[in-house]
């Protein structure tokens, strides 16, 4: 049987309301506030916003479904070699549908989280009769320690093969690299954090088809909550000192670095007037720039930045 | 006689020192720290940083003069015809120097303040024999108050406005026109501050030949100092509540928005191998980003994003 837009987007929500009620488990204090919002050209979402929590200093958890005509900006960027061919059809449309979330503990000592999981379908629409020319998942779950913890990213990562080994024996291995490439901050010559899975445009002729892409899918979302209270549960009661929220104000500053220079999601957004409130979400409450700043020699800071790289075999 | 490139880039050095005396004298407590720096790929430059003075917080005053072979970019972002026809030649190098500034005060009731002048040169390099193919003026100066005071919006432009008409009666119009359209957060759907002017690839062709045009971007140059210099003394003893802090904080994630999504400057940087935390002096020491923040009804945080619109005669 077909999967549908319907029961996507239906398991989306389900998803979102369950992250929430974890994360607001966990917390112990925040409560996410609830936005509705529609979209002009076509859709809409529903923006979950926890902020002043006890553990959670500024979180989103985000669904939304939209669609309309394709944006001119997909034939420029995106190299899909479908998207090239039909680059004249004035009849294509666009659906895409997902969960997005960024997490920003006040605890230096906790780790930032992001996680995404989409799903975009082009089709052509005449008279009403709509053809799918292509469909496809992506998604991904990354970790932004202030501090990088070798326990903790030794853990993050074996939860992220033990999902992917339950779907492909490739699928770690190729979405870790990937991961690794993609939140890398170029100018910086480092990477966002310990890295974690990404992929895009799954379809039938990968490794899986259609359905079992799906599944594999649901089980990255699924993931997340139970991952991440762990790491909650683990660092949220650690004592951390002035120096510690400093540095992490400082790392706070390369991931809005990272996100309004690099993230295609963001990029994607803004670009087809998405609602600019809840693509921003990503950002901290506070952030720090310092001019030329060097951790002392030997510091947990220092030893940080060393691990930010790829190519680290984590599990 | 011909204008070199000697004489146009010890001028710049010597604007960049005077500006830092101004500075430093009308703080009172700060000093500005140097670093010298090189560029791999050709040139270098020397960066002046500020920080934690009595009224400024952090502050960047560079001069830089950076060639070597013409990036590829510079031919897929640029409409300059010139560049388009000459694509193909693989001896094109540019030559690019300037003075950028960046102040970011502690005060919330005193405006951060951006310049720019810049001079740049694209040549053919052939066994040794340089042949210029282009060269051109660009520049800018633009005012973000955190609280817009009519008075000061007024003088501001009214000093721009004088250096204009002391070249041509079109520019002052013409480069304000300029700034609204560049300093402007797409996204928000609302200007950066107040504007001032912005001007790029003056050449002989426009209203005055390369001599007149130098005479005029000099004169924007120097009028950088006398003109924040008096805006510091209106405003630098002002007193402030937390209220007023934390709003500064929200209009500097602003100017992190625009500086890293639009401002072409940084992109050029970052996209030619510049020197990363040269190009990213721009960003404040604090800024902070609140979900869906609205300002009280007849506030004058509202009144201010009332202000930040394009197309407001101030003169």
């Amino acid at each position: 049987m077909e999967i549908s837009r319907l029961e996507i987007t239906n398991w989306l929500k389900q998803l979102q309301n369950n992250i929430c009620v974890a994360l607001e488990n966990e917390d112990g204090l925040g409560k996410f506030t609830v936005d509705n919002w529609e979209r002009e050209e076509g859709g809409g979402g529903i923006t979950k916003i926890l902020s002043n929590g006890n553990v959670i200093e500024k979180g989103g958890v985000l669904f939304s479904a939209v669609h309309g005509k394709a944006p001119e900006f997909l034939f420029t960027q995106n190299q899909h070699s479908v998207l090239k061919k039909i680059k004249n059809n004035n009849n294509l449309h666009f659906f895409a549908t997902g969960v997005s979330i960024v997490i920003h503990p006040i605890n230096p000592m906790v780790p930032i989280i992001h996680m995404n999981v989409r799903y975009f379908e082009l089709f052509e629409e005449n008279e009403g009769e709509v053809n799918i020319i292509n469909k496809w998942f992506g998604g991904g779950i990354d970790l932004t320690p202030h501090y990088i913890v070798e326990e903790d990213a030794k853990f993050f990562h074996s939860e992220l093969k033990n999902v992917c080994n339950n779907h492909h024996p490739s699928y770690y291995s190729k979405f870790k690299t990937w991961a690794d490439d993609y939140f890398f901050i170029k100018h910086r010559n480092e990477t966002r954090g310990i890295g974690g899975i990404f992929f895009d445009k799954l379809q039938d002729d990968d490794c899986l088809n259609f359905k079992q892409q799906f599944n594999f899918w649901k089980d990255v979302g699924l993931a997340f909550a139970p991952t991440y209270v762990e790491l909650l549960k683990r660092n949220k009661n650690l004592s951390y000192t002035e120096k510690n929220k400093q540095w992490q104000l400082l790392r706070r500053g390369r991931y809005v670095e990272f996100n309004l220079i690099y993230d295609k999601g963001t990029q994607f957004g803004l670009q087809s007037n998405g609602r600019v409130e809840s693509i921003l979400m990503s950002l901290p409450k506070f952030a720090s720039w310092e001019y030329n700043y060097t951790p002392e020699h030997n510091s947990l800071e220092e030893k940080t930045l060393k691990f930010l790289r790829k190519e680290i075999n984590w599990v």
